[in-house]
């Protein structure tokens, strides 16, 4: 079977508390960089998948996420196979 | 000044240890999926930066990599500007 890259990103639901990007947020000012908003901090997975195409590929990857890499209930994950 | 969006992935420098990644590679089998392997976990940032142009911007992301959003001496780090 072939292998397939994926790499997915773990964000935030929108609405929900993102205290490390709000700390960057305030930390980045007292550094210099004054001209910095909208600061958010996610996950990123990237793993290989043996699977027979790219769309069961993508199909394993999401069920994964709803089962074990995200939280479903506070996060967002996109998925990219390549 | 125009703002950009800036997206920054984090990853773990090659032969450091990445124990999130290596939990989740272990864990994914007991869940059915035996077809998974190189399992990377890494971190992302994105942010809105306010510069003259997107060269600027990336400098400036790039320098706040060096010095908060990253650990250079374990991580590596691609920044995208758009």
């Amino acid at each position: 079977m072939p292998a397939f890259h994926a790499h997915v990103e773990v964000t935030h639901l929108p609405g929900i508390a993102d205290p490390a990007g709000a700390t960057v947020e305030r930390a980045l000012p007292a550094l210099g960089y004054k001209n910095v908003a909208q600061v958010h901090i996610g996950k990123t997975i990237r793993l290989v998948v043996d699977a027979p195409d790219a769309e069961s590929a993508r199909e394993q990857v999401q069920e994964m996420c709803e089962r074990l890499l995200a939280n479903p209930v506070i996060e967002a994950y996109q998925v990219v196979i390549s």
